[in-house]
């Protein structure tokens, strides 16, 4: 396997040479070509995922994670259509910026650069596949998949799609590779390969990120573990705070940006919680809490384990702490963050500038659902992931922060003194 | 010494927090007090230091590390004046850029945001401590430095002065920790600490570097390896080339934006080869090169191990190697820069733009000497490094590149449909 990656990495990096200097418009059609291939290759598609599908009932596979991995003609038309959407944002490649002239008269610059290689290790959802690959080859990057093993059959299907258009139109196939294997020792040597990848994106579960934070020689974007809070200030307006959470713990439960937890401040606790709890357990959630909200709250189950107050529940169920201030919230959630999302909910101005200050996080609210940390959302036109980290980027990642930049130095002989 | 480093760890999140909204005026009048706390304090930091220059005599140390390690008044006063200017330079933090509003009416930005805990593991240098105190601590980072065994007494003594003038200033003195332990093990373990720690950056020799990368869980910027290439175009101004190649070679051949390498255009050779060798001879530097070169310049010793193309001479020595036509010389250095400073020296327009655009490093260069890949040279006013990676920040990184951003978002309401 070592061999297969590191031919692989060879072609990635051939790659990446052949797409510098192709035009914005070219790389445009290409997609649009794939969104069309993708479509006319659907039957092909499907065929192939209704076999992983049938593999991982066999395998007696969570039905929700059947889900996310089945596709249809709907899931490939919004493949496709994603595709298309990607074309049609500004190209971030190429862009000069803060020019200017050295006392010595050499002329210095910054040029945006794609990153180069880029290695995407994801889990179950195909979609994914042809996400990654139209942000990776708009912004001029090559791309190493490597997909879940679920939904190997789909994956390979929707790539083999892609480099038929890519040949076909006589760009470089190895712009997208995908790694057939998907063995956890593959993944471990993906890794490794800083000879050859310049940046590694792993999307998925708060494992696969930790595994690759401690393996990676490579340098690595942190994304998607989102344990997100919302304050509820004293001064909070109580109906929007009750829509607010609503909507950011039941409107999707299961992704990262959804609410996990609240804090309550302990003035409004006795008005608050009772209402809130309710609102909540009307949409099934689970309420769990510090001994003051089940106090408050009988619904509310006790939190013994204070790892808990770390843990993203991906679920319908929401931890619940009272707080006596908005220092003892604040010290609470940065104890507690991802560094994610985190909103306040306030009609105090000293308040919400208090928490937008002081709490650090990709995304610090006031008064709106965590919800909106999305690269759609955002106004970035898609993205390949949301950064948890502080390096490079932060929060939704769109284009631009799959290129880098390199200083141009145009001199007429300049030499150090 | 884990318990050790987890208090460290521990403090260093504390004296973040700390630094949180303290005005950019009282962080400059903090790094004017250091720096005349430095100058105050020179007795004892010298005394210190002779002890750490006795030590290294003793125990044999090469007579280049410790001129290195060694300071006196001059020395000292330039750490003073580093301060004092860092103090002078415009604050990067706070700034907001970005902003729009959203169609649902959410307005977002982002903010300038330090870093948080920066942690620095460097070799010899004792004014490396100061200077990265200087830059951290303007840039709102707290930061954990680990020094090089030979300077540890000398280390120590700086970072006291430093200690000493933020307690007196009512300023938590955890914004500046030493390790006291300069083994290697404590070095590894620094590089595991991600969970107080955000990011790290090594600075020093290439095994350093590679040290890092192989065992660091903290997102980790890579410096200073510098493979730097300069090609001689078949159209280039010989005069012009000798020079700056002579600069760019013997005017500080220990450093990073050296050049190491030198790829000339076969139909120049015969002209240009003879004059270059004889030049650099001149200056004392041991020629290597292939075997045409060798044929061209007999002073010329051919290099047999491919190997050696890779390697920083950070010596009075360079490699030459003769290539046939631009895109040879271009594969050439594709395939053995390390990403640092590479130049062209050429009278060709197209020849120009094709090696700014094909060759992929932190700065290319038109006919200038290498040299200039600077913090202070390209006016960011001082320098933590120079990054060679691609993610976050690539060249010299002054005090906006020990910055990150937070995405900041006002609502009135907003829930997510």
């Amino acid at each position: 396997m070592r061999l297969l990656l590191e031919e692989i990495g060879v072609n990635a990096r051939k790659a990446k040479w052949s797409l510098a200097g192709v035009p914005s418009g070219d790389r445009n059609r290409l997609l649009e070509l794939s969104a069309a291939a993708l479509e006319s290759g659907a039957d092909r598609i499907l065929a192939e995922n209704a076999r992983d599908a049938d593999a991982a009932e066999a395998a007696s596979v969570k039905p929700a994670l059947i889900d996310r991995l089945t596709l249809n003609a709907e899931r490939i038309a919004g493949m496709a259509g994603g595709l298309r959407k990607v074309a049609a944002l500004p190209d971030p490649v190429g862009e000069f910026f803060d020019t200017r002239t050295l006392p010595n008269g050499l002329i210095i610059g910054k040029k945006r650069v794609p990153l180069g290689v880029v290695a995407i290790i994801y889990e179950s959802r195909p979609n994914v596949t042809s996400d990654a690959f139209g942000l990776c080859f708009k912004s001029g990057n090559a791309v190493i998949l490597r997909g879940g093993k679920e939904a190997i059959r789909s994956n390979a299907a929707i790539v083999a799609v892609i480099r038929a258009a890519l040949a076909k139109a006589g760009f470089d196939e190895d712009v997208i590779q995908l790694i057939p294997d998907t063995s956890r020792e593959t993944a471990a040597a993906l890794m490794k390969l800083n000879k050859y990848v310049d940046v590694l994106i792993p999307r998925g579960s708060a494992s696969l990120i930790r595994s690759v934070t401690d393996n990676a020689t490579i340098p690595t974007i942190e994304t998607g573990v989102g344990n997100c809070h919302i304050y509820v200030d004293e001064s909070a307006d109580l109906s929007m705070a009750e829509r607010i959470i609503v909507n950011a713990k039941v409107q999707r439960p299961g992704v990262c940006n959804a609410c996990e937890k609240i804090v309550i401040h302990g003035a409004v606790a006795d008005a608050f919680l009772p209402r809130i709890a309710a609102a909540l357990s009307a949409h099934g959630v689970e309420l769990r809490g510090d001994e003051r909200a089940a106090g408050i709250a009988p619904a509310v189950s006790v939190i013994t384990d204070p790892e808990e107050w770390f843990e993203e529940y991906l679920d319908l169920k929401i931890g619940i702490k009272i707080s006596d201030s908005l220092d003892d919230a604040i010290r609470h959630i940065r104890a507690f963050t991802s560094g994610h999302s985190e909103a306040i909910i306030t009609e105090s101005y000293a308040a919400s500038q208090r928490f937008l200050a002081d709490i650090d996080a990709a995304a610090v609210y006031v008064n709106a659902s965590t919800r909106f940390t999305d690269g759609e959302e955002f106004g970035l036109g898609a993205e390949i992931g949301i950064s948890t980290q502080k390096l490079h980027a932060r929060g939704p990642m769109g284009l631009r922060e799959l290129t880098s930049y390199k200083y141009v130095v145009y001199g007429d002989g300049q030499i150090r003194g």
